[in-house]
């Protein structure tokens, strides 16, 4: 990557995106211009991905990285309820990285941005020799306070989890597994997880519009890491029934493959860019029915408790903490 | 940086920081909520610092850093005669870079922000193996449709420029020609204004009430290369006077020092993070009074012109094509 041509790269990545509404100015002068909407707050977020920590160019291709930094944003946003409006995509690589690599990397990214309803309206390259990274700030909105936060849940609130969880850990681990690590052996709809996060937006807005979701966050670390976070802005526990998972045939078979414990993996470190939410009781069956609608799993996992601490309910009714990563930031 | 104090990090980094107006929900959650003002545009920048590209430790202390990678962002929202209202800042960096350096830098670079009116709302940690990278997002706002951009100059414009161009460039030459490298044999004037780039928010604030500006954008590239940039998206040329800047003794010191001509460190790379405007020659007289009133230098430079070119005119009335990094993009 040249320094000299900088200008000039920023303009071919610009002229390939594709525009969008509410663009008063796009990429090109010293900012954007944009034009929010009468009545609505904006949401912003920003997620950073480096190169291996968050992605490996042996494992992935250009465009699976590109959705994922894409996913690993629009999750937050769905967390919060938020529609995506704009984002800035920024890369820093060394000179000599490969430019048509860069390229597919950001055009992926731009396009999972671009189907989620935010248009790329700037960014930045710099150059710099170390691992390339790539960060993305997207900007959402939501009708003036309707967001969701982390802190909200009640004891007695039903747990419920959209997709799976752990599956992209378990998809992960399965590729570094095999020798050389890859994907090539990952069963499809489990490497699929990974490589192509789904975009919860719709689902999020589908929930909103029932009503009844009192706490939401997206799953970034793991189940038990996350439901920590949950639990601890909200001030309550939680119990989470095992019987709720069952039949997960992705998540046995990479235990099986793996040799390890099939809960290890459900609630181990695992950025599946799923919603947990704590929903109202009585709000449960519509937003099930809600779910059902948009064509997006809704599993009850179980519900929020006023003993703070976080328990899973094997079969037998016996109960036990959950462990896993992050799950010391409960205490 | 260890992985698993990240969260504890982010805390100890956020309750540091200054709130401000209009969030909602700020740094913690998912992703900030934020709400603009009715009528409001709003302005998004992003700029990214990479360590030996845009910042040397040996030569600047975090204070300064961080101050220069606010004044990048800062500076692209006063082109656009926008106010800035929330920041975002995140970081890269290696596990093992020292956290009360990176910490002093966000708090310099987060309390620039303040003061130029945007909290930090989020941003990320990251750890990466090579250079440490900084990247800011800021997003401002502007009553709607008010905002400025590089296209609209018109021949016949007056050229005009905020504080000095060049001084940057010149006191980091400066400080690279000192064995050690070192500021410290830089005139002090000189250094702080590389140290310590000055906001021009209120200059242009004042500007925006009187009217009259065609056409803005910052010099972050250099004064030769930025004019090319307004030229460019205006479709005109420009006559520079080169008599305009006579009595700039820090700039003649430095040139002589450094054994090179005046106008090279003027026109040439320098990212002094002032405004260059094209402004209708009748509401000139009313935006130099509005310049004195907020103690800000608005020095007329030149015009603007229909030929497709740019000229410096000197003193004996002489013209020729003005050199400089970046001016290559006008043709």
């Amino acid at each position: 990557m040249r320094e000299r041509g900088e200008f000039e790269r920023i303009r071919d990545i610009v002229a390939a995106l594709p525009g969008g509404e509410g663009v008063i100015v796009g990429p090109g002068d010293d900012a954007a211009v944009l034009r929010p909407g009468d009545g609505r707050d904006l949401v912003v977020t920003t997620d950073t991905f480096v190169e291996g920590r968050h992605f490996r160019r042996d494992l992935l291709d250009a465009g699976a990285i590109g959705r994922r930094l894409a996913a690993a944003n629009v999750s937050d946003l769905a967390a919060m309820a938020a529609t995506p409006r704009w984002a800035l995509v920024s890369c820093v690589a060394p000179r000599d990285a490969d430019p048509s690599w860069l390229r597919d990397v950001e055009l992926a990214c731009a396009g999972s941005l671009s189907a989620a309803g935010a248009p790329v309206v700037g960014g930045n390259l710099a150059s710099g020799d170390g691992p390339i990274a790539f960060t993305v700030t997207l900007i959402g909105d939501v009708a003036r306070g309707a967001h969701w936060t982390r802190a909200g849940a009640r004891p007695g609130d039903v747990l419920a989890l959209t997709g799976f969880a752990g599956h992209a850990g378990a998809a992960l681990a399965s590729a570094l597994a095999a020798q050389p690590p890859s994907f090539g052996a990952v069963p499809e709809a489990l490497a699929e997880r990974y490589a192509s996060p789904p975009s919860r937006i719709a689902l999020a807005s589908a929930l909103a519009a029932c009503g009844g979701v009192r706490a939401a966050l997206d799953v970034s670390d793991g189940l038990a890491g996350d439901l920590a976070h949950l639990c601890e802005a909200s001030g309550v526990g939680a119990v989470v029934r095992d019987a709720s998972f069952a039949g997960d045939r992705a998540l046995e078979g990479a235990a099986r493959a793996l040799g390890v414990d099939e809960a290890s993996l459900r609630f181990g470190p695992s950025d599946d860019y799923e919603l947990l939410l704590a929903i109202a009781p009585e709000a449960w069956t519509g937003c099930e029915r809600a779910a059902r609608d948009v064509g997006v799993t809704l599993l009850a996992i179980g519900s929020c408790t006023a003993e703070r601490e976080a328990l899973l309910e094997r079969a037998d009714g016996t109960r036990a903490p959950i462990r896993g990563a992050g799950w010391n930031h409960f205490a």
